[in-house]
């Protein structure tokens, strides 16, 4: 007799970055070609030393950070952000609207957990995050995917017509996961009209928004004195300060959404790792500056990969920027297949498009996500050379 | 037009830790009666100076304290607990069947996430683990209540009797949380032997075992060649090693399992925090005496407790071992009315016993949990005299 199993976890799809590193095992890669990984937003460097002396301090001297924190985070952590992104945004964003999250992840499945139960539907762009495509399946909440038009921007109008009466969210990733697509302010604003006249909430992830291209606030929702009637937001520290193995999110909303958040953070977190949240406080308070460096070598990373895909024939970019771009191949085979054989025959490690698509939508199976920004600008140039030699 | 709300979170309870923290809220306690904090198992103190230090050199020079790392958790972490584990329970525990979760509650969510759904039925025995209950309830599972006999030991044949075809597992929590109550390997048996029958998982959660008052292995289901067909075991890393705020906790379980555990922990965390883990590792290879000494120390807080409880009037001890104790209290009135009076005219903050039941069971009224384990000898002196003292 086997063991009970969930049947809605048992057909969410495995986590897409632990498949692709399976994909190394038995591989070798010789010294004068080692491996390229562009398979995952992941910083290659720790932070650096002033932050991790920082943490280090906080470790041996700082009682508190190896105690209980509050569930919906330290208190100094959740008003720098209410600070910093009322000044960003243009909109006064309290301390008591932040929650701190053990990661991205987390913050979007308890926004998710809050919205919809079993049978609902929540409206994804396509292609989607595909964490939180596992999320959906895996409470029984049906996907409804947005196909994105030029640029790989969803359309509010074409969204309207997916609306159902067990619509409870449309999800947008701006700067996008895995698209790289920067989302206009009037495109936020149209999906934060839209969600508000249908009584749905607008869910805006913005992990990536220290590495938007523009200058000035991406949108500005927050400006209107009842954001929290519609919008959800999202971020994450991992990528800005490179504490990704910290796991230290954010969530903001309203208050009243914030008890039912409480609730489910502290059942599956009871809080967010003390030193993690230190770090990020540390960070914000101090590293304003490097940010800033960081930023300027990423676009700088994004104008390389931009520059060295044009010059590759058949290769198409459909979107770019932040850490992503999301690329059209030119072979005569599926993403899924391609990806094994540039693992072996290219050393270069991607996800193919099928992890961010609907099974059999042929979008899928014609493109690559190309995590660039964890390559520098010399490990572009040998990821172009590669891909510029390879055959299939 | 309100927000959509998910009625399943609506009506989960909110934190019972945070709604007795707002407790205090306004409450001044003199220098002479200073507040006793006994709502929670959270040790007092951070970790010995060794352990801190290794996390701080941690921080401060390995680069990959700062990375994604696996989902699963770290490997030598994970080798560690098979390991211990393995010798511990008198049987052989594998790496690939230890994951490391960001916490033990998280472990329990990932167990019940990969059993079962909406309309499914999970036996808690009574008083439970509240946060076991807000998850079922988030979940839209149905939690089947099991009342205690003697000793706050649950009853394998009275389980038998409310399993349906819906039922996926059963929770036991030995030493317990509230109850204390350190479960007889026979009953461990009993309940493991009753599910294997019944094609149902047995999930054991060892949160508290390095505070078990009895020598040796407190059960040995892992003997069993067969037993990732029926168990799962939760344990937690907060308690012995003083790690509550870095989050680190982890599931056995079959391979086969494991497989699905890691779909929910990619989606809801990543990956466990890496100092955390760091730490967890380097307390199991270095701290085993200091660990032992923690233990004779809570042991001898058991005693007062039992000691200064028997001599208090009207006061019973129902269950006692490890942080808590479970007490019938001797007033004509509801548990969380008196929980709120010896706020104000004892300076003590514990739970009352409606926590822990369901809604208009009359045991919930007349018993409150004391976190004994988290005051000193002295503490728990003082504490009974405060009882002795108290008039409602």
């Amino acid at each position: 007799m086997s063991l009970p199993l969930n049947p809605a976890l048992a057909s969410t799809s495995r986590p897409p970055v632990m498949e692709a590193r399976r994909w190394l095992e038995g591989v070798s890669f010789p010294p004068e070609r080692p491996l390229i990984n562009i398979s995952q937003a992941a910083p290659v460097d720790p932070p650096p030393e002033p932050l991790r002396r920082a943490m280090a301090e906080a470790a041996l001297n700082q009682p508190d950070a190896h105690f209980y924190g509050p569930v919906l985070g330290r208190s100094e952590l959740r008003e720098a952000v209410a600070r910093d992104w009322s000044r960003a945004y243009g909109g006064p964003i309290r301390p008591d609207e932040v929650a701190i999250t053990q990661g991205c992840n987390q913050a979007f499945c308890a926004a998710i957990q809050t919205l919809a139960g079993p049978g609902d539907e929540i409206i994804l762009p396509l292609p989607w995050y595909f964490n939180h495509k596992m999320w959906l399946d895996m409470q029984g909440i049906r996907t409804v995917g947005l196909h994105c038009g030029q640029g790989m921007v969803p359309d509010a109008e074409a969204a309207a017509g997916l609306i159902t009466d067990r619509t409870r969210a449309i999800v947008l990733v701006s700067p996008n996961n895995p698209s790289g697509a920067e989302y206009p302010a009037e495109t936020l604003r149209a999906f934060y009209d839209l969600a508000r006249s249908r009584g749905i909430a607008l869910i805006v992830d913005e992990t990536y928004r220290d590495f938007d291209s523009r200058e000035g606030a991406p949108h500005d929702l927050f400006a209107d004195p009842d954001w929290g009637g519609t919008l959800i937001h999202l971020y994450s520290f991992s990528k800005a300060y490179r504490l990704t193995g910290h796991r230290v999110g954010a969530l903001i909303a309203s208050p009243a959404r914030m008890v039912e958040v409480e609730k489910f953070l502290d059942t599956v977190a009871i809080c967010a790792a003390q030193i993690g949240q230190i770090g990020a406080a540390w960070g914000m308070a101090n590293m304003g500056d490097w940010l800033a460096g960081e930023r300027a070598e990423i676009l700088a990373r994004r104008t390389a990969m931009a520059e060295g895909m044009a010059a590759l024939p058949g290769w198409r970019v459909k979107g770019c920027g932040a850490y992503f771009a999301w690329v059209e191949h030119p072979y005569d085979m599926a993403s899924p297949e391609l990806a094994r054989e540039l693992v072996h025959k290219a050393g270069l490690l991607l996800l193919p498009g099928t992890m961010f698509m609907p099974e059999g939508d042929p979008e899928g199976a014609r493109h690559v996500r190309i995590a660039f920004a964890n390559a520098d600008q010399a490990g572009i140039a040998t990821m172009m050379q590669r891909l510029a030699a390879f055959r299939p």
